[in-house]
């Protein structure tokens, strides 16, 4: 189980490679908050999102091969893996389902990288990329299952935590890669919230059973957090590490993403708020004096979504 | 004429009621950028733009009489004298021309303003603006032609110089608020430049002519740079500290809109963007070794528009 320092050795080496993504201290009474807010804008993150912090370290600890890397996604990790690789100067084939939309397809190959559609779903996509990196060697970048590449997502909490003082955090929830880095990096200090959509409660569903589940996938973020099944490493962290799991609708979603940007003027995908949207919802009650904060962690949507 | 130490008394006000926004400092290479570049994120002030800061510091150093504030603008300034009445427990009456957006409008009205739709175009709204303040004895709060007014939006260039080192800014210009306060906050020390766009050249024009004159305004930046003449109090500050001044065109500031959305998700209307449309086109050339900033100002616009 990777520790603070696993994570603090992973930020040191994509500290150059990544942004310091700002932070926005909100007084009591933002978004009818009871308490101070601090807001990460981590969409604000080379690629859209905190998964470029994951990618670098998974490119930068590991040896890659000539024939480059593979990843398994038309969304923030696609992106990520594929910006990361262009970055470093590697080779990226990226495997999307057939019904990843044109705009995700034109990003992927704005970054450089080489796209394979195929297959009707998720599943067939990420086959077919692992078919081929057995043929060509490749390196497979993993979305969340991988503990290298939340150790690099974990980064994330180290820097929010040296930019501003909070006793909370609240995250939001997919595969598990961004609470197990978060969790990890700092989860021994500050009390670590797991957020996540009734349409895609792969946390909450593992923590009642004692162990990873399958859950039925459905709903606003299930584009984002519409992972299956929490990755095995990530939820024995989670299990140690994470204090509480709260679930919101996706009403709550829409109503955090449409007041980030009357509040604020900032946009972020439905995953992006659902940690926000927990707070706003009342699903999250902080008590008197915690000083509450919670990771903007992607925008990659249309902005016309948002209003 | 103001000077640092009156921008920093007025900070010293208005800085309780609005946001420490966000700067984001990113390196060589960015938008093409041959130098390290400065971003701050003004557009997450309070009501949307840097105008919050200098309608606070007007309510707050002036003795608002029981008939509250008027104010003319649909645009920027509208919501800010709005946003600040309300929130310092004023009465505000906002005057537009019929021609503005019911989203505009809408905004005024959530903040708890009357609006009042007048006249074709904006010199009618402020004519009616300015007979109802005299009707009803309501304080005036002008746009930008206002030691006071722009006193406050100086506040935002010495909160930036805090938060980034850099050796010039380039300030956006409509009727010459922004930069007034800039300049005489940080002027002396920092290389200010100004942008314009091609159809609202009001600075440009006025130190070509020695003194403030009409210019025929039109293009995208209309809306929130389309001012006809710069304030005459604003000229004064601006022809003394005001080291450089450029145009740019609209394709160019579409392009920093754009820009700014694909690289950093950050959303921004046209007059927003103008400043780092100069970098972007290189109507503006830094030297090596030059480190430039620049407001991202305002995001009063649709967000579907940057894309």
């Amino acid at each position: 189980m990777i520790s603070t320092k696993d994570v603090a050795a992973a930020w040191g080496l994509v500290r150059p490679h990544v942004r310091r993504t700002p932070v926005l201290e909100l007084a009591t009474g933002a978004f009818g908050s009871t308490v101070p807010l601090a807001l990460k804008l981590e969409a604000l993150q080379v690629s859209g999102s905190f998964k470029g912090r994951g990618a670098f370290h998974k490119l930068l600890a590991s040896k890659v091969p000539a024939a480059g890397i593979v990843a398994a996604s038309g969304g923030n990790h696609g992106a990520a893996a594929a910006y990361a690789a262009r970055a470093l100067g590697h080779k990226a084939e990226i495997f999307v389902p057939t019904i990843s939309s044109p705009a995700k397809v034109a990003r992927l190959k704005s970054y450089g990288a080489v796209v394979h559609q195929i297959g009707a779903v998720y599943a067939e996509a990420r086959a077919a990329s692992e078919k081929r990196a057995a043929e060509t060697g490749a390196l497979i970048v993993p979305a969340y299952e991988d503990p290298v590449v939340f150790a690099g997502a974990g980064s994330v909490a180290l820097e929010f935590a040296e930019q501003a003082g909070f006793d909370t955090l609240l995250v939001a929830v997919g595969g598990g890669g961004l609470i197990a880095g978060c969790a990890a990096a700092v989860g021994e200090k500050i009390k670590i919230v797991a957020v996540e959509t009734e349409g895609t409660p792969t946390l909450h569903e593992a923590l009642k059973a004692g162990k990873p589940v399958d859950v039925a996938i459905s709903g606003i973020a299930a584009d984002a957090l519409g992972a299956s099944r929490i990755g095995a490493p990530n939820f024995e962290i989670a299990r140690k590490l994470v204090r509480d799991s709260v679930l919101v609708n996706d009403d709550a979603v829409r109503a955090a993403q449409r007041a980030l940007w009357d509040e604020l003027r900032v946009v972020a995908e439905p995953a992006g708020a659902t940690g926000l949207a927990a707070l706003i919802c009342g699903a999250y009650r902080p008590v008197a004096g915690e000083h509450v904060a919670t990771l903007i962690c992607g925008a990659n949507t249309d902005p016309a979504s948002v209003v």
